[in-house]
């Protein structure tokens, strides 16, 4: 029942949240915590520290423990927090329990980095996982040998509630949600440009980048894929396009950076940017701007040249 | 002077050992000995303790450093070692700093494994790396965003020796050796299957997870490729091909599974397989069985039937 209880909870936007950094290159806890307030005051319901526009891959084990902590006492209970967690059995085992401890309600296992997946041995990690807690488990998908067979064995796990599907084959995504009948909640991993066609095929929820700049149109395109109101989802889907085509640029090189700069532009706090990954170049910040403006965000106006050197900083905490 | 002759000595072939695993799951350092002396003992030169034949992603990050330890004392002086490292930039550093300790020769950089790669966040990445030891460096790219651009960079910090290239596009690979100028040693990343192409257009050595099994033949093609005796290569290329393709298959995911199955019907004390790969199924051990008849190194007999419900275990410790 508690179990259930979780599970329709995660129907909704899941708002990954940012993980500052001071120029310093340590993790800015009070922007994060400005961050955080930012979600849950805009009324997000569930908020994954951890994730990678947590910039997950970036932190150490240590820090990812830390900054899932501090979320999940910042949240207090106000939205449900998914902790994300990652690499090797043993590692992922600490992490899980760790975030158990720290108070989050579920686990979000990251794709396995692992380069040779197979059925049998994807199942055991995950289930080995899954059995080290007593809070939900959420599985993030980005690779086809997480097939049917995988998710069928792993989504009859009790504690395991929801699948995060981040492969845009949406007839194979069909295929998985009409063949797999245990209880499980389906999400879209790609989020909102992709969110449409997964609900189309059954998802009933989808993550989230955008919301950290605009969680507005987040929650409007999620309102409108509920209701199944087709005009109004298109209207934001139009609307967010131009900044996930930024996003996708440069074979996704530019995903955190955009959402990063954006609240920068914003003065929300985001920041510096860790490598391997790194702030936009002038074109880039020049297309946000126009696009921020095309929002109504920002203020007609010269400043775009005059910000030419800016460095995405903490400085700009100006916050929200 | 030092740097400049540690790389002629990467020309050759990069012996990546397996990690074998005990029944109980942990590392088997009895049999992880005795596969490095086999390794020794057929003359591989550059031996990589934690590579994906090692299967890097499945140890924590304290496994790793205490098998490239063990490694490299097990070694002791009579071939180059190379150890991986990888995650982010902190871990990343503690890891290299930590083979520098134990005596490695220089550290393997893994693909970052952030799905976020941009030019100048991966500069600042290896760079990083590069500066905090004073022992070789060798990447390992995987992804496109590890482009002309950012190897032309790194490649230009003193201790950067050799990049292992495993992205099968040999024009581009082609227009990368030719358009950097840096005394750098280009290694094919995809090994014995591919070798041929990358040395057509400029690589120098080759990685090989197959030398666990079949060093001779690794060696052998490593000879006809520094002849250019087209004949010999391809005579062991077409031996070779049916083991490499029986590890291609299902997106790579036996990858490993194969090598260590092979060394175990040898009696090469491969331990277990960690998750989330997995063993052989019964068809593609007995196809194994086949290749390894092929090449005369199994006696012809009614054993593959016997040996259907076998499993990789360290108890197949009779040694080479």
């Amino acid at each position: 029942m508690y179990y259930a209880d979780l599970a329709r909870r995660l129907r909704t936007v899941h708002a990954i949240n940012v993980t500052p950094f001071r120029e310093d290159g340590d993790v800015d806890y009070a922007s994060l915590e400005k961050n955080v307030e930012f979600l849950v005051s805009h009324g997000l319901e569930v908020i994954v520290p951890c994730g990678n526009t947590g910039e997950f891959y970036s932190l150490s084990v240590e820090e990812a423990k830390a900054v899932t902590r501090f979320v999940t006492e910042t949240v207090d209970g106000r939205a449900k927090v998914l902790a994300g967690i990652g690499y090797d059995t043993k590692t992922a085992g600490q992490m899980a329990s760790f975030a158990q401890d720290a108070g989050a309600d579920a686990i979000m296992v990251h794709q396995p980095v692992h380069p040779y997946l197979t059925r049998e041995g994807l199942i055991r990690y995950y289930t080995e996982i899954a059995s080290g807690v007593n809070i939900g488990m959420v599985l993030y998908a980005r690779h086809a040998a997480i097939d049917r067979d995988v998710l069928d064995q792993v989504t009859a796990i009790e504690n395991v509630l929801a699948v995060k599907y981040a492969i845009n084959d949406l007839p194979g995504f069909g295929n998985l949600v009409q063949s797999i009948d245990n209880p499980v909640v389906w999400l879209c991993g790609t989020a909102e440009m992709w969110a449409p066609f997964f609900f189309a095929v059954g998802a009933e929820g989808f993550t989230s980048g955008l919301v950290n700049i605009a969680p507005k149109m987040s929650l409007k395109m999620l309102e409108g894929l509920k209701k199944g109101d087709r005009k109004s989802v298109q209207a934001v889907w139009r609307e967010v396009a131009p900044l996930e085509r930024l996003r996708a640029k440069a074979h996704n090189g530019y995903n955190v950076s955009v959402i990063k700069e954006g609240m920068d532009l914003l003065g929300l706090a985001p920041g510096r940017i860790r490598e391997p990954a790194s702030k936009l170049d002038k074109t880039d910040r020049q297309e946000l701007v126009r696009i921020l403006r095309s929002w109504g965000k920002l203020d007609e106006g010269p400043d775009t040249d005059q910000q030419d050197g800016h460095e995405l900083s903490s400085a700009a905490s100006s916050g929200p």
